[in-house]
């Protein structure tokens, strides 16, 4: 099996390619999930599913079966350690916008060979392109991600890890693919994201194993903050080293919640010294 | 031939489906026009491919030959009265959002019926989604389109006929799929789209052809005008009868507007009574 093999599907039947006239294609009329697998178990499995929930709630989408999905995703990943990517869309729907004739949803598996973990903090930058504020797109992982490939397009510097990026009133949201976390003023914060910004799952999960709160955050709170780390359900937690010329040294608080989550997610386990 | 035939291609070659990995599903990066054919003859292709061009600069993509898409958007159309679609996307590129890794342009042509002409004036609602404010992506055919696909799942009354769009600071910017023109005071006015909406072609063409200004336009405006029309490149100039308890009646600038489009755009001549 190829490492990055893609099964596409129209409602419950695999089909060849993905068929003529996809609304995600057109629109990006679709959802996706990127899903971390250790040794073929997809440990967070209820909880991208969940965050698809809302997307589909959201864009007024149907699903297809979870059963079906999961049972095709297992399959995929045939035990291996992998990233498993899904994508939903609204299926075929001729040429305007109207969602109403779209038919059964399409959706795609394909498997991925795990990112690199890197070997000390992030190298980190500010992005120039600005999140615009959408709150009725905003938390979902929709199709509609120019903001983020401009974004990630600013940089080609293989030194640098990862950008962020601001709303367009200034406020600190995410990484281009990844949710930030700050230490301020000996609390734990991450940007709200009820105007744009993705709810990422290892962002809830830090949420709560911190805990932190979520706030405004300026440039200023970060370039001032005691410790900051990134994170996605890819990649786990990943304590930035640097941001500019702003240094970090490893924090304890950031270690521990490292072990923390290895300790709860096996596929995390490997990335801590 | 299906009325709805669909080729793919990969750089200058064809292909039986759309490549695996595709960008355009998977984040919507890419762009698109939908251009009117009168037996066969595209008479508006130059615009549509320069907005391409911008549009390819903005996002730094690279475009398919013009001259490769039009012989085989001719050869699709095969001498029919038509709406040709074409999709343009960055190409396969992996599971990331760095666009550095993408290979040839992947790029679809499909055929469609014309739409139906109204009888009379369009019907038009106000939509309840509003435009995120992005310069950055502002006037471009992109495909990122959630938010026109959720504006126009507002409604399903087939006696409504479009819906218009603010942005998020109240502006009148657009309807789901036309720019909008209002005679105000005596001169005729379009909302400016620097900050969002998209740059029509058939916009352009009237622009020049009152002529018409940009400005920011109120929701008042839009209800204190004396004539309004909705334009694009597949549907040329549409009068608007009613939006909500608001009506007009056929406006003699309208019509005459209606009249040279006619003259200059054979397509555009069956429209007018």
């Amino acid at each position: 099996m190829s490492a990055t093999a893609v099964r596409y599907f129209a409602g419950d039947q695999p089909v060849q390619a993905l068929p003529d006239h996809d609304r995600g294609l057109a629109y990006g009329d679709g959802l996706f999930e990127t899903v971390r697998a250790h040794r073929g178990q997809m440990h967070w499995w209820a909880a991208h599913w969940q965050r698809l929930q809302r997307g589909a709630a959201m864009l007024r989408m149907t699903l297809p079966e979870e059963s079906r999905v999961l049972a095709e995703a297992t399959q995929l990943l045939a035990g291996d350690d992998a990233v498993l990517k899904l994508i939903v869309t609204r299926g075929s729907g001729g040429r305007g916008y109207s969602p109403a004739s779209a038919g059964v949803p399409h959706w795609t598996l394909s498997r991925h060979p795990l990112p690199a973990s890197p070997d000390a903090g992030l190298d980190l930058r500010w992005c120039e392109t600005r999140l615009a504020l959408q709150p009725a797109l905003a938390g979902i992982k929709h199709c509609n991600r120019l903001e983020q490939v401009l974004a990630r397009s600013e940089w080609d510097d293989p030194a640098i890890h990862e950008g962020l990026m601001c709303s367009h009133e200034g406020d600190v949201v995410c990484a281009t693919a990844a949710n930030v976390f700050i230490l301020l003023d000996g609390a734990w914060v991450t940007p709200a994201i009820d105007r744009c910004g993705i709810a990422g799952v290892c962002r809830a999960w830090a949420l709560q194993a911190l805990p932190a709160r979520e706030a405004r955050l300026a440039v200023t709170d970060v370039e001032a903050a005691d410790a900051v780390f990134l994170c996605n359900g890819v990649r786990g937690i990943l304590p930035v080293a640097r941001l500019g010329a702003r240094t970090w040294q490893p924090h304890p608080q950031v270690v521990a919640l490292q072990h923390r989550l290895a300790a709860e997610h096996p596929a995390f386990a490997t990335e801590v010294s």
